[in-house]
Formats: C-alpha cells, structure tokens, sequence
C-alpha cells in the first residue's frame, strides 16, 4: 500500500492536512501511554510527531533507527509545527544498536573527547549540528562576498616542496622517494597567481601544521579562508576589505542560520568599523591599564584577552586589529616599514587571533635581502623567488581560520568543536 | 600630479572618454614609430591601448614590467573596446627580467613542461588564464546547485589513519610518531555525515593518489567534487542528480565566461538527457562492432574511447553512464545487484572516465561480510563500520574529477594542463 508515495520532508508537512504522506528519518524519542504512543520523527528539515493508535501503538522501536512512516497528516494544537501524523504504517529501514550516549537530550551530557570520538552520533543533537551549518554558510559568503569583488577561486597544492614559511612544524612525506612536506598556508601559491596577472584570488582549503601544542586554539589541519590581492596601494586596504568580508559573512549567518542561531542563543555581532591598534600602543595600554609586560615584539594570551574586553568595554567592538609588528616576528615576505616595523597586522575576535595578514614584498632584490636576514637559504625558495622577477605588482592579504572565526561567533571554548574530524597531537580518528 | 586619481580599471575606460584616469598592468606590447609609440597594458579586465607622443614616445620598457599609467581617455575606431589611452606619464612599478619564453604570442609556443616550469608567466597568456577562470566557474556551479537542493558543505580530514579504499596508493606521514596517511577520496567521512543526521552533503577539495602512472589523465593530488546524499530510492537517482549537476555547471559557463569560451574557441555541450549503458551492453558492444575484447570486469582507455565515439554517433551526447560493474571491481562498500553485479555507475565525458557512484551498503553486518570477502582487516576500520551499527539511512553518491572535467570541456589534451601547480611522479614543483 502507497509505495509509490514520494518522500516528504518535515517541513512540507504544514501544507499537506489532510493528505496522507511518507516520511522518513531517524527516531528521536518513543512514548508508549497504553493504547497510544507518540515516536518524534528527525530529519535535515526539522522534527515530526507521529501518534501510533491501535495496533501499532504497541510496536518497539530503538531511538536513532531510521524508519519510514507513512500516515495522514492532522491538524493539533499539541506540537509547535501545528500539526502532527496520524500513522498508518512504520516500518525500520535500519536498526540502531545500543548508543554510547544519549543524544536526545536538551544537551549534550558527554565530555568533548566522547563527543569526538562518536562524530556521528553527536551530529545527531541539533545544537551540534548547528554548528556546521553555520561553518558553511561562513565558507559560502567568504566566497561569494569575494566573487562578487572580482576574486577568483584557485586551488593550490598541498604536497609542496617546501613549508610555506620554511623552517619547522612542516609534516613530511615520502613522495616518490623525494622528500616532500605538506603545505602550511598557500601563501607562496597565492603570491604567485596575483603575480600570474589573475591579481585577486581567493582560497578555502586545508593547511596543515605540526605544531605540538595542545590548547583549545590550535589545530593541526584547519581550514584557512586565504585572499590575496594586487595593486594595493596600502595595507589599510585590505583591512577594509577585511571588515567588509566579514560584515558580509556575519549578515549571511543572520539571513540562512536563523533557527541554529535561535537554537544556540548566539547573538550575531553588528559590525560598523574595527578599531585598530598599533602593537606599540597596545604594549603601552598593557602596562599602563594592567600592569602587564608583554614578550617581546608580540602579545600574549593573556594580552589579547585583556585588549579585547577594554575595546569592547570602550568601543563596543568585538573585534580589534593589531598593527605594525616587528620585522623579527613576521614572515620573510612582509613588507617592512619604518623604524624596524612591518606593514602588517592581526584580527583579534573576542580576544583571539582569527587572522594575519599584510603587505607583501614586491621587488626581486628586496625579497631576497628579507630571506637572508632571516637566515633562510634563497636556494631553496628558487620557484618562489623567480616570480618577483618578472614583474610582480604592489599585493597583499590574510588568512582566516574558519574554525576559530566559527568557534568565537558561537561562544565555543575549544575550537575543536568546530572541526567534525579535528586533528591534534592526540587525536587522528575517527 | 594626479597623484590622487584612483585606480581605473581597463573594462571601465568605456565609460570615461575625455576624462584623465589611471591605469595599472603589465606591459604586454610596445611598438615604437618614431614620434608616436604604441603600448598595451594587460591587467584581470582586459587589454588597453596607450599611445606615447613626444618625449614620452622614446619610453624603453620591458614587456611584462608593472607599469601604472596616467592618461586621457579618447575615442578611436582603431581599437576593439573604441578608446585608446593618449598618455601623460608612465611610471615603471616594478621591471621584469628577461624571460624564459615568449608570453604575449597569440599562441604559447612551448612545452608542456616548460609552461609548468615557469606557471606564472604562462598564466599570463589569456588563453591559459581562461582555463583556470573556467575551472573556478565550474567549482562554484557544483556548489551552487547542491546548497540550492538542501546540501550542506562539509570539511573532511585530510590526514587519515586509513586510506580510504584500504590497501596500495596511499601517501604515508608520520604523524607525531604514528603511522598515518592523506586521504585518497573524502568517501568514509561522507558517508560518516550523511548518517550523522545532515542527509545530503558535498565537499570540494584535494585527494591524493599515490599512483606510479605517468599519463595524460592521472594526478597524483587534483581537486574531487564530492557528494552524498540520504535516502535514495535507487542509484538512478543519482545518475539523475548528476546529469541536473553538470547541466547547471555548464549553463554557469556559458553565462559567466563567454569571453573565455570565444578565445578559446569551445562550445561547451548542451545537456539533455544522458544515454546508459550496462558494462555488459558496453562489452558486447565492442565485441560485435569494434571486435575489440576488454580486459575482465572492465573497459580498458581504448574501450571507453570507442564506446564514446559509438554513443555520439548514434545519439549526439558526449555523455554516457556504464552502469552495474562486477563486485570484484568495485570498492567493499559499494551495494551489490543481482548476479554478482553492483548498484554502481561511471561516466565517461568524451571517452574519460570523470565521475565513479553508486548506491553504498548501509546496513552493518553486510558491509562487514564485504569487507571480509575482499580480503580486508575489519579491525583497521572500526570507526567507520561502527557508524552503521547507529541506523544509517540507503545512502548513494559521486565524485567529478575536476581537472578532468575542465581538460575535457576546453579540449586539453593532458589533465595538467586544468592544474595550476600539477602533482605527477616526476613534478614536485614549482
């Protein structure tokens, strides 16, 4: 009976009473109450009650089975949707053996390495789920933001011949018997197709570090939203480009993830301008305010925490920049400027740093100048360095960490909730 | 003076006839008469036309150099685009140095190892630049239809501690001291999702083959355009989805690179409904037209060509799906049909395999059974099988090679050709 009846989504059902629909997902929750018993149906659209009368009313079926209902769709005033299914047929398509943890819980009551180590189970609470849909939907308006700016999309590889920066905390691999790393950012890729005449271009892929930290910041295979632009006539350039992708990036999350922002009580920031702070000045605030002394050149965790709550406190603003660090602490390819300082800078989002970026060395002589201050051996940079010998224009960008830009705008505390399969120096499955 | 114009880009001059703008690009042409020089800027919009009076006519620059250039915009029936740009000054941004090969020729008349050798340069040739403009477009199609049709992006890891498939042909790390692998397809890991509850899921990123061919068709790391999706009735669905996939792509093509498509003379196929074969009918095909025998369970390159050849004969499609391969031939988790058969399928794009799909199995003791008949450890993948111990849904999907979807659109003979940086056995760099 009815199996030619095409499937129906949980969200289509409002429109349907009086019909008699399939439906399809798996069981969220069975209430047996002796000659009735309600089954809550989950789907990607959302959840349906099915109220079991009679005959079936009696029949068992584990949570998180997938099954297939078919029944007449009723008007009620018990469920939010308004509606619910008057079943006439269930059926399991595929049995769910005991969990490990309950996922049908207002929360989830599990420590976050059980949560990682049951990926697929944990999917399964529509708050965890959440979470990716809105990591998507930042992934999609990066690229359509940068699209519409005349950015196009490159794909750059992985297996590299040399670590993006050079050095250490590079991955090797056995490729063909020549030693082969895999790639820390695109940066040289990107420097490259700018030069190449495509002059904006825009990445979003896996890097890949060895780093052997171990804090809820760090991954060791993140993706890196990365840009890269030519004929840049000051570094400030890409800052306000840089609040305007991510201004479009927030309004996108406002206008697709609604409900998963309703469901995570995440108010989505309102960008206007982001302050900006030299590195200098921020040092001096650190002292001055907190009685804080930095290392070196840079700021620590606790520095950025701290520079974070006195713009948000002064400004309103969750977002700061962090300009004109020392040459000694940025890469090879940064563009100095004067006094020893370079034209770079970082974004920092409720204290932490989802983003560098700057302007880049564009001259041949210069370049090579920058590698051997840093004690870098240019030989092995030969394919990179090339390029700036063929006209390479004024060009600068960022990176954005998509799992910590995630992460902060939904309140996370450990940026591996935001990677389904994240990678850490303990952890290489599932 | 001037110094405060802003940048004007080529395809704006149009508009600005009698106006003083500023142009920035690279030099693609010089030719001197005497008193008057003519010089072409070439930047991301197009190509530009200036022309040098008086002192400014005697001008040596390098073709390829940086330049920016001021000038007045002024009508001519000389040019394509009506204007030319009379210039009052030029300025030298950044020179470039003797050249490895000639760039601004109609064609690139050099090797494919040379133009891979020196990337950036090449790329400078309009019609290289097209290629990877057109790859960009297709990338952003395939993502654009599926987030139309309820899919969500996801981000899959590239370190694994499986190859996918099991088995040979797998790039090996050590990571942090263990033994580990970059991933040869995203397949366990979109699985992993669809049953997680997200039903419909895609990824575009890289794989990675460790595959000692040496080929016109092989990469050994390219870009796979993955998808998944929950619920199918039948693999047919898939074939279907896949022919709506690719129609879409090519409609983006033909709207947003029309420019592209002229200069490189292609007409990009019209898709209407994609004819199937069974591996059977394929074989007894070249038996009895071709007297041609395949290799055992397959067809071999020679097979595939004459098939498409044959397909387009008699029904005009570049396009053609070989269905139902023998389960020997097929990966452990692909779900079989009657008579030893599989619910799988290939298509072939002008005689190149560019996708493989099928429906999976989804019920646990099954897949195991499959894993053991094809001689696998199921120890090694515990983390995948135990996914379907947690009711996971009929499930199928596919994955479109990009580059060899791209080389075979533009009529490339050589799958790097759609690759920026290719990967093979002997190519590590640039």
């Amino acid at each position: 009976m009815h199996t030619n009846l095409k499937r129906t989504l949980a969200n289509e059902c409002m429109k349907k009473v009086g019909e008699t629909v399939k439906v399809q997902g798996w069981v969220k929750k069975v209430r047996h109450l002796g000659n009735i018993s309600f089954l809550v149906i989950r789907e990607r659209t959302g959840e349906l009650q099915c109220v079991l009368e009679g005959e079936l009313a009696g029949v068992i079926i584990e949570t998180e089975s997938v099954i297939e209902a078919i029944g007449e769709v009723v008007s009620t005033n018990k469920t939010g949707l308004g509606i619910e299914l008057l079943l006439k047929s269930v059926k399991v398509i595929n049995k769910n053996s005991l969990l490990p943890f309950e996922v049908n819980k207002k929360e989830v009551n599990t420590g976050l390495e059980n949560l990682l180590n049951h990926r697929v189970l944990s999917l399964r609470h529509e708050k965890i789920a959440s979470i990716f849909k809105i990591k998507s939907t930042l992934e999609e308006a990066f690229r359509e933001y940068l699209t519409n700016m005349g950015f196009i999309r490159i794909f750059t590889p992985k297996i590299v011949s040399q670590g993006a920066e050079g050095g250490a905390n590079v991955f090797k691999l056995n490729y063909f018997g020549k030693e082969a790393f895999l790639a820390q950012s695109p940066q040289f890729y990107k420097q490259m197709m700018v030069a190449s005449g495509l002059e904006r271009v825009f990445e979003m892929g896996p890097v890949f570090r060895a780093e052997e930290h171990n804090s809820s910041r760090h991954l060791n295979e993140y993706i890196s939203l990365d840009l890269e632009m030519a004929f840049i006539e000051d570094y400030e350039e890409l800052m306000v480009l840089e609040t305007e992708v991510i201004k479009f990036m927030f309004e996108k999350v406002k206008e697709k993830n609604e409900n998963e922002l309703k469901l995570l009580k995440i108010e989505v920031p309102t960008i206007t301008d982001i302050p900006k702070l030299t590195l200098y000045e921020a040092r001096e605030l650190l002292k001055k305010c907190y009685k804080k002394e930095m290392p070196e050149g840079d700021l620590n965790t606790e520095g950025e925490k701290l520079i974070a709550n006195y713009i948000k406190e002064t400004t309103g603003s969750e977002f700061v920049f962090i300009t004109e660090y020392p040459k000694e602490n940025r890469p090879m390819y940064t563009m100095p400027a004067e006094n020893g300082l370079t034209k770079s800078f970082d974004l920092l989002f409720k204290g932490l740093e989802i983003t560098s970026g700057g302007e880049r060395i564009h001259e041949y002589e210069m370049l090579v100048a920058s590698f051997r201050e840093q004690g870098l051996n240019e030989e092995n940079f030969q394919n990179y360095l090339n390029t700036f010998k063929y006209g390479v224009p004024p060009h600068g960008g960022f990176a954005i960490g998509l799992e910590r830009l995630t992460a902060k705008l939904l309140g996370l505390t450990n940026v591996r909730e935001a990677s389904a399969f994240p990678r850490d120096i303990n952890r290489l499955t599932p």
